[in-house]
């Protein structure tokens, strides 16, 4: 089994991504899709008049600010345009994917944030209208009835509060919550970088292979969303993944490569 | 096993359709729900800037317009933003429910029309870029997977064509495909309207019964989208679905009241 995130980041082709993705579905591997749609959901965003804000927490990540309206919207785009436009792609490659938002079946349930601490204009402020958690229960119930029955779950936040509200979560995370609780042996994170870069954005820097158990050292290298994949990829390996890859969604046969080698292999 | 389909038209308040459908769901009645979202889907793309557009049919029927764009905002609406509420809501009043669009598993496959006669003007056009086309099989394998286990499918178009791409189709109609499909009792169509109206928009002039062998008579008193569900229920019922029910959405426990024969009871 191994688990797959695709980012949503700008000059990713998912039509690549996907004929790459069904084509080792294809081949018997087990697989669990897990993608994003930040750039999209920025533009839909802005087209209907409600702004993509960020902010950054008192320990430095940056998240979507996620009022029920940006949820809405992330539902649209997410859930909506991308997952649905991955499944088709991938049902034309001939994987008979079914896209699932966690919401649907509790695949992806977890605890809403009761407050963010947030860090603004040099102050520290507490957001209480914010729909975003991290996910801590898998449904693999539903996802192994699924796969043992020849269908490729295609996964995207939102999850589902254990108060049943939709909640934004870290598509890198949930992907390393899925690994873990699937039992997968490879967590593959795509994105529109090669992989961690020593001197960010000089891809001549690409650091290729870190020992798990020296991950920490590796943060201070980590730009913005990397951050988070830095932080999935070491809770996958604490979950008992064996493997973490961080690898380029842009080159052809993006997934193969990666399955290959070619990235930052944590392991 | 019973079909729902819950309509996209204004004035439907979801959470009380939602909580129905859950209690109903929940005392033991299989169920698959499948919805609409016309109404939010034409606010949507105005504010996207790519309005909405509907056609006739040289035999009368009005549909919307479905280029590329077009799909895509639909299935953010209808796939994303709509489905995940609904699914949202049916978590909240306790029952496990899945949303599938007809692409997730090929749950709702078929043929996309290779051109559209309609009238525009007074003048006949064929279109040939348009994305629809009608139900023709139903994944019952996946639906039944998913309903043994105890989960409530909730179906929304688009559907897939058999050359992989993804169709707009009529969802009454789609829910007539389903009802037969699965050897459903019971097709009910809940609306923002009571029923058939003798003379629509007058709700004083219900009809209360069709006799099945007679619906064709009925057809005279269908207005605008009335002619796809009395299309819908024709082709229900010669599938083998014992009753088909048109009834109000917009009332309390519309659904129990629909099953207790409220509405315009055909069969």
């Amino acid at each position: 089994m191994i688990v797959v995130k695709v980012g949503g980041g700008q000059g990713i082709d998912l039509e690549r991504v996907c004929e790459d993705v069904a084509q080792v579905f294809r081949s018997g591997q087990p697989l669990i899709l897990l993608h994003g749609g930040n750039y999209e959901t920025n533009q839909i965003a802005e087209q209907l008049g409600h702004p993509p804000e960020f902010v950054t927490s008192v320990s430095g990540i940056v998240s979507r600010r996620t009022d029920r309206r940006t949820l809405e919207i992330m539902e649209m785009v997410y859930a909506g345009k991308i997952n649905k436009g991955i499944v088709e792609l991938l049902q034309r490659y001939g994987a008979n994917a079914v896209g699932l938002s966690g919401i649907d079946g509790r695949v992806l349930e977890g605890k809403r944030k009761d407050a963010i601490k947030i860090i603004k204009d040099g102050r520290r402020m507490i957001l209480r209208d914010d729909y975003t958690g991290t996910v801590q229960k898998v449904n693999t119930h539903l996802l192994h009835l699924l796969l043992d029955n020849g269908y490729l779950p295609v996964l995207v936040p939102p999850a589902i509060s254990f108060e049943n509200e939709a909640i934004n979560v870290d598509g890198d995370r949930a992907a390393a919550v899925v690994a873990s609780a699937m039992g997968a042996e490879q967590l593959i994170i795509l994105s529109n970088v090669p992989g961690l870069l020593k001197d960010f954005p000089d891809e001549s820097t690409l650091i290729r292979h870190i020992p798990a158990a020296r991950l920490d050292e590796f943060m201070q290298y980590a730009d913005g969303r990397m951050k988070k994949k830095v932080m999935g990829a070491s809770e996958a390996l604490a979950g008992g993944v064996r493997r973490v890859v961080f690898a380029d969604a842009r080159i052809e046969r993006p997934l193969q490569r990666a399955l290959a080698g070619e990235g930052t292999v944590i392991d």
